[in-house]
């Protein structure tokens, strides 16, 4: 990417910020760190909102909703949804939802979909060039789209100033299952499909599971309390500013203890591949552990090096 | 540990191997890789068996009952049950709980409870660590019993030869949010508590999610089907040798490069501590990104080493 293509992408030109974030979406090199680097120091001016629960939940309608009620405030509003299981972009299908829910030609709403297959560079580093860049480039918020099953409410969890939660009803035996990762790092929990049966038992089951949290009851195929949990997640972001910045400054700690961790593993490998494929044949064959072939390998590296 | 007492943990005396399993789960140190180094090359004769499944389906109760059935053909079974959540071993509580199956008195089976947290090498290090050695002690199968949520399944999923996922009725909305890690890596279906209504509904749900396979539907509480999902496991361990031998050296080779990624950063990380408190800070500060702050990090390193 040119500097003048790069500008382009700062002035906002959706066309060059999306060509923007397919860089970046790739693998680390000189092109990917000058563009971070120009960027980052320009970031931190957008909330950044997680959304995440079970596939089922309503997810997708819910922030379609949140963008139509954000838009009432924010001028220009970014979507980044990320799929786990497609290995393709799902880019079409998102672009029918949101020319469904008539925002299609609204030049103030940007949405990507990232598929999680495609990124080279591991999804917390990916997803987090990526809430930089449209930062960057002056979204005023950005909302990131997840399942939370595995690793990825982890990861929104610290890229995320807001995280909300989603259930429905049918879900409330996974509360328990959840338990161990996702309500730990929710600031607010939304039960969707509030309308129908059994949204009362999820309430509960929430209620107790959580000490007491207050789960936002909402419809989001009709609308129904959104604007209120709208209120709430701008409440959120506001409220707490020494709070907002030691959880970015943590998220930023952690975000570079692995860029360092995957480094140091790609020059170590690059640089002693053969007493790496050594090492792995006396462990493949049982005769010593890892962990001391580990060691061992490290400090013949060390007395060569 | 002495010599002498590591002789006696191999002879099989359950005191000395749980002080040898107490010292495993720790951090590693020379002793640990004296210990890993004798008992390595012993082990790989022993079926190690991974049950896993959301908390409720009743993974305790099959496991003591898959003990019982082993022993009609096997003289030594251990049970390894990691738990997520408890900041102490469950152990007494495991304890009162085979007592009152009626194994207690039964020499040939150990059990085994480990708390998530209270290993220092990371989970699958130290599962790999007490399942190695377990084999290397005698025992002719191993099972794993660990709560599929997070990345416990994942881990379990390397490190036996056969992966059990175990539902039970009342869970069929949490297949498709299993579908992304557990479905994939399960051997053999379990649908639990086969008896109580909405069964069928679970078997035909796992069956449809997993492009056909059939669940052996049992009730670990009365035992029905047990015998049968016994002989499967068994079957699955002696039916295709080489299938088992490249399973075992995939797990190998990730716990090396597990192995060696951690050393160099521990190794790093004590040697520049200085430099990585100043990259943190310019991090932290959002002067520049991660992943440019460790390039330039380990740039200057090598320039200096």
């Amino acid at each position: 990417m040119t500097t003048e293509q790069l500008d382009r992408a700062l002035a906002g030109e959706p066309r060059w910020v999306a060509r923007l974030l397919t860089l970046l979406e790739g693998a680390w090199s000189p092109e990917v760190a000058a563009a971070m680097q120009r960027l980052t120091p320009l970031a931190g001016r957008a909330q950044v909102i997680g959304v995440t629960g079970p596939p089922g939940v309503g997810k997708s309608t819910l922030v379609d909703r949140l963008v139509g009620e954000l838009r009432n405030e924010l001028s220009r509003i970014a979507v980044l949804a990320f799929d786990p299981s497609s290995p393709f972009t799902g880019g079409a299908l998102l672009g029918d939802r949101i020319r469904m829910m008539g925002r299609g030609d609204d030049p103030g709403v940007f949405i990507r979909s990232v598929a999680n297959r495609a990124h080279a560079g591991g999804l917390s580093r990916t997803a987090s060039r990526l809430v930089t860049t449209l930062d960057a480039v002056g979204y005023d918020a950005i909302l990131v789209e997840t399942v939370g099953a595995g690793q990825s409410e982890v990861d929104v969890a610290g890229l995320a100033d807001t995280v909300v939660v989603v259930l429905a009803p049918g879900f409330g035996d996974e509360i328990q299952a959840l338990k161990a990762g996702m309500l730990e790092t929710a600031d607010l929990f939304v039960v969707n499909k509030a309308d129908l049966p059994g949204a009362d038992r999820v309430v509960a089951s929430l209620h107790d599971a959580t000490d007491g949290a207050m789960p936002h009851a909402v419809s989001a195929a009709t609308g129904q309390g959104v604007a209120e949990l709208t209120r709430a997640i701008r409440g959120h972001h506001a409220c707490d500013r020494a709070a907002l910045d030691a959880r970015r400054a943590a998220h930023r700690r952690a975000l570079l203890e692995e860029a360092v961790r995957e480094q140091l593993w790609a020059h170590f490998r690059a640089t002693h591949a053969e007493a790496l494929d050594g090492a792995m044949a006396q462990v493949t064959a049982g005769a010593t552990d890892p962990e001391s072939a580990a060691a061992a390998l490290l400090e013949e590296a060390r007395n060569n090096g």
